[in-house]
């Protein structure tokens, strides 16, 4: 019970032969139960090594709801749920994940060099907000000539409204948006597109509402602080079971749900001084899946570090992640379009740090950086551009202004032009956010639906405090309102009025133009010739 | 000012013709001043780039006492001062560490593998407790054939009776040990001899008392957690000016104190997730500085993990150390001996493991280690016998027991004799205790002199606590007694008496051998044969 299979998924509720096999981690509990709703029957799990309980039976069927019973007295929903149809503090349901028909045999996941991404966010990218609502628009994506669509984390989260990333069941697909089946046949209708599928999970942190782990076990650490408080524990007593349980969930997206890609935000966030870091450790994981699937499986981080380290392959003692997104490049265009020099933008001059993040993937690559008070990065030479994620702007740097203003907002439609322009040229994979092909006016608000009240106050008070500190100006929307939510959303009808239509047609033409031509599709960084001319703010590639 | 120069100290006070250059870092002071005590005059610091301050003067000298005033109004000893005539909270002295008269110009570091190592304790070494007085003890070293002494911390401590891991001046050598001047001598004398010298440093945390290190700037940093509470900051904000004081240090040691290796203290406890992590980075600058000085010089370390990336070549990724501790060889071997099974010792069966240790030097490398509840370490397969320190006891498993017994007040004289064969033939670094070579009878126990009575009690209450887990009989000595520190002390009439003098000559005979025999002295590990009998408990090499 301490090593994982890449065949299939142990943890949890899995059906082999019509019986379900349950299997849950919970190294302290004396007893473990597994209560049915349907009968209001609990059955006793026997204990195995290693803190791992466990039991065969006929009486789980699929669709079922359940419960743990820990030491006969804490009930919780199941830490490895595939669906939470209640929400976070509901039974957890029982699901069978091989019984999806997939007819996407002819799919084969594209070149990782060729891939053109768009993040989109569930909820907000349709009025529906679901995973069919997104199915409807492939082809625009299609017509537009995104071949990827990242996908902002799906997990349980509390409530509807969310960005992602206070999701507590990394195995749970968000009910609201559709659950495990939705997300399949989403999958499944991308791939007979041609399009392929990166999803966004969340290894750094659990979000704060229905984080049931600590009764399971030592799912955190003190060991380290991070900005969500404790750590996850990757390299403390019982870490095994909690590095187990992350691998099956980075295998069970390939493998269950046919996802080409991962995008793993806040990797350096992630504390780890184990021997095998746990990126490594999945890594190594996944490519053993892709021997048995024959599929070709990214790993791409977010990662606020410029260290080669993570993206170097294993043999070279790297965590042998595929690509990593590069914000430096979003802050050096940013700056060099707008000028602004608050925050972290305070690090970056403008044009020349731009040219560099074209010739050096890393702007801070070894030098001094006045915002972190301290030298930053080492020099990326020896890592190609298919290694690095571009974007003109990401939720991140939308969401994360007070406003939520897009860059449309701030910017000339011609300035919009330039940027597009700048990263669809760059010798690195280009992201664009929803919305930014035809400058969606709407703004990607912050928003959350947290049922805990004194959560939610927590959650907007600390939302204005972050902005006391960033943004001088106005007040910020309340994160918890409904109406945040609902302003945040796309204005498809926006994509045939003018302006819209010529970004669009412009977005189009420029995406055409680097699949077709050979000086843009290879993104060899060490045949770019980057020339500045400060004074004239001139930048030749 | 952001970078180190290997050619010579640049931090607190140097001397260059006769005029004193004055260098101190505080980032996030307004103002700083040197004030001299022989005229009661402060003189300002001019700000440099990086939180730098600096002065030139004449009016500092040599031997001068001096303290820094910062923003005016918080008067505080140089943290890199290199004498504290007056303790921790005293003034600190100016000193010109350039006008030792060394004579050990023919002195040649010895190879690694060649190394036959005698820990010692200045302060319980001798009578006398001093630098001098282990001069006079080395004649008595070259007769039992070890060829380097590691000398437990000498950093200026509160009062006069510590371990040493309390130092809070790293610059500073301890005066009532006899100063830097003292050190100088010493080290001169033992290359006279033909002894290497290994200093003991502490790189992973500062002794409470006397630890003014946060009046000067960001020395430590909330990240991380450490069982001494806050962490050292290597790769926080402000990291670069920590980062460089350490590295400062330990070339220190090695250029203007002639130290042939550093044994650094629990590198396991530094935490730093930079790209460069500190260990590689003061072993990128020793190299540096070993093609200046023609010099070789060791960095060994304490590392309670079994992660061979802290010991493997900077060119594989490695952080480069010459050598580690590898307290698993004692734990098989003690356990094999006592039988003993509390504490860390759970983890160990006895003669299997010291076989495994024999052959691989990692006893744990991969499997799950019950008492830390966990996967752990990784293989060392490509790693040389010569980068593994091994001992049959040392000041910690010796002083942290209750009553500070040493091995030979637990076990039976003939099995001193087969341990301390079992150390001497191994394809390892031995490692000897001071006085185990005759089976000193006093133990080496625990002792402090804190100042400070609130801290004295919390060290007495600790010390106390911790031993309600591991031995539950009788009571631990009273560590801030005078007393504790004085049964501490080797008795050296016992040398010549029975049976304390068989049990020297058995040491003798046997280093002798290791240094004389081609089987003992290649420590080629691909080359031994292990054969275990765990039934007759038999062990055949």
């Amino acid at each position: 019970m301490n090593s994982v299979s890449t065949a299939q998924r142990s943890l949890g509720a899995t059906f082999h032969n019509s019986k379900a096999e349950v299997v849950v981690w919970s190294p302290l509990s004396v007893t473990v139960e597994i209560c049915l709703v349907k009968n209001a029957k609990c059955l006793p799990l026997t204990e195995n090594e290693y803190g791992y309980w466990s039991l065969t039976t006929d009486e789980l069927q699929p669709g079922d709801l359940y419960r743990f019973l820990l030491n006969g007295e804490t009930e919780r929903p199941d830490p490895a749920s595939l669906s939470q149809p209640e929400g976070v503090h509901g039974a957890s349901q029982a699901l069978d994940l091989s019984n999806f028909k997939w007819t996407d045999h002819q799919w084969k996941n594209l070149p990782l060099e060729e891939y053109v991404m768009y993040e989109l966010h569930t909820g907000t990218f349709t009025p529906e907000g679901t995973f069919a609502a997104i199915e409807a628009k492939l082809d625009y994506l299609k017509q537009l000539g995104v071949n990827a669509i990242e996908i902002m984390p799906v997990a349980q989260f509390p409530g509807s409204r969310n960005w992602g990333y206070d999701g507590v069941y990394p195995f749970a697909v968000q009910n609201s948006y559709g659950g495990a089946r939705g997300l399949q046949q989403l999958v499944n209708a991308c791939h007979q597109k041609g399009i392929a599928v990166v999803l966004d999970v969340v290894y750094n942190h659990m979000g704060p509402e229905g984080n049931y782990f600590s009764n399971y076990g030592p799912y955190f650490t003190d060991k380290y602080n991070t900005p969500w408080g404790q750590a996850i524990n990757f390299d403390d007593a019982w870490c095994d079971g909690v590095r187990r349980y992350f691998i099956e969930n980075a295998l069970m997206w390939f493998r269950d749900f046919h996802i080409d890609a991962l995008r793993m935000d806040a990797v350096h966030a992630i504390k780890d001084f184990s021997p095998t870091h746990i990126l490594r450790e999945i890594k190594q994981h996944v490519d053993q899946l892709m021997i048995e699937t024959s599929r070709p499986h990214y790993l791409i981080v977010e990662l606020d570090l410029n260290d080669t380290r993570f993206i170097n392959p294993l043999d070279q003692q790297g965590y042998g992640m595929d690509a990593q997104w590069i914000d430096e490049f979003h802050h050096a265009l940013r700056v060099t379009a707008t000028g602004e020099q608050s925050g972290y933008y305070s690090d970056f001059t403008g044009i020349a740090h731009l040219a560099k993040t074209y010739r050096d993937a890393y702007v801070y690559d070894g030098q001094y950086s006045p915002h972190r008070n301290k030298r930053f990065g080492i020099k990326a030479e020896a890592n190609p551009g298919k290694q690095f994620v571009v974007f003109t702007q990401n939720h991140d740097q939308v969401g994360n202004r007070m406003m939520g203003d897009r860059l449309g907002q701030l910017v000339s439609f011609e300035m919009q032009k330039l940027v597009a322009g700048a990263m669809l040229v760059s010798p690195y994979l280009p992201m664009l956010f929803m919305g930014e092909e035809y400058n969606e006016p709407n703004p990607f608000q912050y928003f959350v639906s947290h049922t805990d009240p004194e959560l939610a106050e927590a959650v907007r008070k600390g939302r204005k405090k972050e902005f006391a500190h960033f943004h001088l100006e106005g007040e910020a929307p309340d994160p918890t309102a409904e109406e945040t939510f609902q302003q945040s959303k796309l204005q498809w009808e926006r994509v045939n009025q003018e302006p819209h239509a010529t970004l669009f047609r412009y977005y189009q033409t420029l995406i055409s133009l680097r699949k077709q031509h050979p000086a843009l599709r290879h993104l060899n960084r060490q045949h770019l010739k980057v020339n500045v001319d400060e004074a004239n703010k001139t930048l030749v590639l």
